[in-house]
């Protein structure tokens, strides 16, 4: 593109992992596609990783070097910083927050810093007409960031819906498909490399939650408040529970929830059960889906893959290619300063529910569990007693809807009966 | 927003309509959440409409008033000229030439002048440094032209799909769940008044054909050609079509597909079978759904309202926003002088293809019909001959994969046959 007339856009980019390397292939393979859509050419200039010498099957030779991404974050050479290492302290926190106080925009795929300092990063980034940018940090290579940003601009927005981890779901789909228990498949995965270092960030729902807290802040005008995401992985999802939910037309999802109510912002991500005919219920393997409801839009749904080279890769260059562009949006939307601390309100939506619960095989054991539902306000839409070849009776109960509360308060009481045996299941049965 | 910098966004609104009024709606109850996320008030100045005296159940008292869009389009005192009166010739296409000749920005839904004019439009636009937005004009209130040309701006496109017209695959979703015909639907939807004032707009392919027009040029690089778009409407299509494709777990969707070939652009948007259970396959009603496949991203589906009061009013208001903002971008993605003029290929993709037909119940009338399928070059997969009452045999066949051109060879042969009951239908199956 001889006839551009602006400057290249410089990229600093820090992590050579398989992101960062789809980085690269993407500026390699692509620069006249990205030049002709950008009106400029848009170029790698450095480089940080932590071994200089590992093969990695691209030719870096072209690009400087820096041992300490925070040197990078630093280079006057560089105009944005592409941020694609992880982890919410230590290196990735302080290139991040020295590329912004050396005056360089910020791209990063990191839903745990952001989740963590995303308030502290923006204010900070405002402050200095700097831009923060992080489409690949929710949902892989689905545009959500820019669906509810920009393109859901114009809407109040009632609810944020998704599921987000791919792992999680490849795990209750293959739960379902296969008959195999849930340690079973975890093995499966980390044999595959589908889970975190910490695989307690994947099936505990807090990678998913990082994400979530991130689309609230912006759907709802609040500063990021991941600590009140209510979490809850899914170590515990039985083939049981799947089997029963199928039998009612519904599968199990680690869902992300969002939404405002009078009482404060209700966020959650838990394993919830969700119409098996609905786009959220027919979603297979690792593939991510968010739903974004707004007051004029209705309902829109996105999916795509949620992790990978080529998906995330795709989502960090949108966002240079933004920047590339000129188009320069506040972090969460809309100016830091401007976001309202949340109150974080603990689930009151009411909801139906689906309760199973092992009970001695005793007479009277049904109608004392039935009682402390009644006591605690919550009304019975659906019980069945399964055949049983042992002592106890396995029974699921569908509750009319009934809040979180008055279902805790419910349990609460079977423990006193001396009927359960083993703790109670309580999924949340979401509308979708 | 008393803290606002910039000035106010004035908006002149061509067209009072179910559109614009949603517009204005949007406008007098977000005023403050506009602002907040704009970082300036956004506000009707004008508008403009046929019967200035008609009901519209809202108050326009402070707006001025134009009687002629054209005089709209030169006020002085607005940023932005909003088109959502329709049509591609006559006063949208004249007021918005003349919205950009006053220096004005411009936001359109109307495909079809973008479909017949949207080159020559962009060229204006951009020799005046003026921008034009139609997020609206595809898909309602999906924010598929922002996904395509931001979400996936580092991405080579490899296919666009999609059902774009509600309308149409309201009535083909109707036809299986009740057993109407089409003739039936079709006077469903125009009492329900989902027919545009020429129903063949619908029915014929051509608003969806619109739509794919413009997916296509911000996709390839290429030049608005409409014109090159294979069009094939619903009207043909028939119970029994619809029956033996679930059958074999088939739906019949009207199939939008544009991808770049070795031999030029393939834009074809005609009744197709996609499997049952893909994402296209489920959807169901007036709902949307457009597919786009890059080289980085793999497949993100979209998935909203395609038409409606509010999803409409969102994406015009999602493009005001972004100007609001100061996000520019050229019309179809890149520079329109430096857009490709396309080569249009008729489509030579190879597909499997659903071929239904009825044959004079004597001895040897399959055979000829092989033998004319073998002599085109046309292998056949499946072949069914069903239990009939009368005289006359109908026959499904399902074909290996077969270029259109070979499809069409071997039916020009079969009325040479002497065994062929009316016309065959042949549908392509698309691979989705």
């Amino acid at each position: 593109m001889s006839q551009t007339q602006l400057p290249a856009l410089r990229i600093g980019l820090a992590g050579l992992g398989t992101v960062g390397l789809g980085v690269v292939k993407i500026v390699q393979r692509h620069g006249d596609l990205l030049a002709a859509r950008a009106g400029r050419k848009v170029e790698i200039v450095a480089v940080s990783a932590r071994d200089p010498k590992k093969a990695r099957g691209v030719d870096l030779s072209s690009y400087a070097w820096e041992s300490d991404p925070v040197a990078l974050a630093k280079r006057g050479d560089i105009d944005v910083f592409v941020e694609v290492m992880g982890g919410h302290e230590g290196p990735a926190r302080l290139a991040t927050e020295a590329a912004i106080a050396a005056g360089h925009d910020v791209v990063t795929a990191n839903k745990a810093l952001l989740a963590h300092h995303g308030h502290a990063l923006a204010l900070s980034a405002e402050a200095a007409g700097r831009v923060i940018r992080f489409e690949a940090a929710v949902a892989g290579g689905i545009p959500v960031i820019k669906a509810l940003t920009e393109g859901l601009a114009a809407n109040q927005i009632r609810r944020v819906i998704g599921v987000m981890n791919g792992t999680c779901n490849y795990i209750l789909t293959r739960m379902e498909a296969t008959g195999q228990g849930y340690n079973v498949l975890f093995d499966e995965c980390a044999k595959l490399g589908y889970l975190e270092a910490d695989p307690n960030l994947d099936v505990g729902g807090i990678d998913a939650g990082h994400k979530l807290s991130l689309l609230s802040a912006i759907a709802f005008g609040t500063q990021v408040s991941f600590d009140a995401v209510e979490l809850e992985g899914i170590q515990n999802v039985s083939l049981d529970d799947i089997g029963l939910a199928r039998d009612m037309g519904y599968r199990i999802k680690l869902l992300g929830v969002a939404q405002m109510t009078g009482r404060g912002l209700e966020q959650r991500m838990t394993p919830c059960l969700v119409p098996a005919d609905s786009p959220l219920g027919q979603l297979q393997g690792g593939t991510n889906m968010v739903v974004l409801e707004g007051d004029s839009v209705g309902q829109i749904v996105l999916r795509g893959a949620g992790a990978g080279e080529g998906p995330t890769a795709s989502a960090v260059m949108a966002d240079v290619m933004d920047l590339a562009r000129g188009t320069r949006l506040a972090t969460f939307g809309q100016p830091a300063a401007s976001l309202a601390q949340p109150i974080a309100a603990k689930t009151a939506t009411p909801a139906a529910w689906y309760l199973r619960m092992t009970l001695l095989d005793k007479p009277g054991a049904l109608a004392k569990i039935a009682t402390c539902l009644g006591e605690a306000g919550v009304s019975i839409d659906q019980m069945r007693q399964y055949g049983h070849p042992g002592a106890n009776a396995p029974v699921l109960i569908v509750t009319h809807k009934a809040t979180r509360e008055d279902i805790d308060h419910a349990l609460g009481h079977f423990a006193g009966t001396g009927v359960l045996v083993g703790a109670p299941v309580a999924l949340r049965i979401e509308e979708v």
